[in-house]
């Protein structure tokens, strides 16, 4: 895959503007575990995810953290260049969840061409609009959201993103996602045990009821 | 005032972006309490605010509110125009929280000009990244911060709103405001009363303590 595919908006873009991006994107990688962007200040540009698994998220003062969306194939995001919007003031953490390959187009580089294109300005709207709606979809959750449901339908994104009902994360891991304590996920899992929906052994969770637990997060 | 002096973009509009957009704009008033945008079905157009103040809040299936921020005067709304932007799947409701005039610009002329003007579009772009800041704020208070602080915040600011230290507003106001039951509220500025922070009467709350509340809202 060419970078020029992930991009939708590519074939609408002049030509002056297509040699300026494809002149200056970069081909990177990130090990699973790997945190390719931290905070406001930092600028590191728009990432579009050629294969993997990125994650952003928040943290807190005391070292807390939340994930606020994920990005998988051919997802990009711009909050990594936020220095090309001085309206966006808040600052977030990517890492790689897998082994992640990525293109990177430098900050000023997508911002001199975004000022002068009324194509790639309407796209990048709609990619802001589409994190935008993640996060007031998240917010929705933790607000009306009761935890037990957060954890069913997170272990069923997961075992869809595995392709597996054996999943390979730490209770840690997912308090982390959810932005509570550890704690709060064990108790909870247990509960889930008791009741049929999982079965727990060192280190990994076994979805035993996938329908089951949809269900219990699809529940208003 | 006149709505060009509220659009920072407009001189660098071209002639006939100019008066597409004069040409459509219309003059609205709402009294306090009206509903002026709701949902994201109905397209109502882009608001720009003249004078007054709006909020706009999402709702839970079983009827609770939180506020998701705040327009005052010159600030501009284009989630009331979800239907310009296919990326914007998020539902929410404006209303008047006082006796409001605003601006509004057809959502289809917003569209049209927008797709073939790059500086309009990039000023979209900064105002959606503005309010799409207001929700990671608004994000980080609810996961981090406590309802205590979270509620001497909110009396801070309304207390700058109305530019007085008596407030007319009721427990279940604030409640809808911060997303949480009255009885939250309520038990919560009762102990700020015996604290000193606050004198509570039948509709108004007094602040007493306006520096010891911006404190407490100001605490990690």
């Amino acid at each position: 895959m060419d970078f020029t595919e992930a991009l939708p908006v590519w074939k609408r873009l002049d030509e002056y503007s297509k040699n300026k991006l494809a002149a200056s994107v970069l081909n990177r990688k990130a090990a699973k575990g790997t945190v390719v962007h931290s905070g406001s200040i930092e600028c590191t540009g728009l990432i579009i995810v050629k294969s993997g698994l990125l994650r952003a998220y928040i943290i807190s003062p005391d070292g807390r953290e939340i994930s606020i969306y994920r990005l998988f194939e051919r997802d990009m995001c711009l909050l990594s260049a936020s220095c090309i919007m001085k309206s966006l003031s808040f600052e977030i953490i990517i890492e790689a969840e897998k082994d992640t390959e990525y293109w990177l187009i430098p900050a000023n580089i997508y911002k001199e061409v975004m000022e002068e294109s009324a194509p790639l300005a309407n796209y990048t709207n709609e990619i802001m609009a589409t994190r935008f709606s993640d996060v007031m979809s998240l917010l929705e959750q933790i607000m009306w959201k009761s935890m037990d449901k957060r954890l069913a339908a997170f272990l069923y994104e997961e075992s869809a993103i595995e392709e597996s009902n054996i999943l390979k994360v730490t209770h840690e891991n997912i308090a982390n996602h959810l932005g509570t304590a550890r704690e709060v996920i064990t108790r909870m899992l247990k509960y889930f045990q008791s009741e049929g929906l999982v079965k727990l052994s060192r280190g990994t969770i076994e979805i035993l009821d996938l329908e089951k637990l949809e269900k219990l997060a699809k529940e208003e």
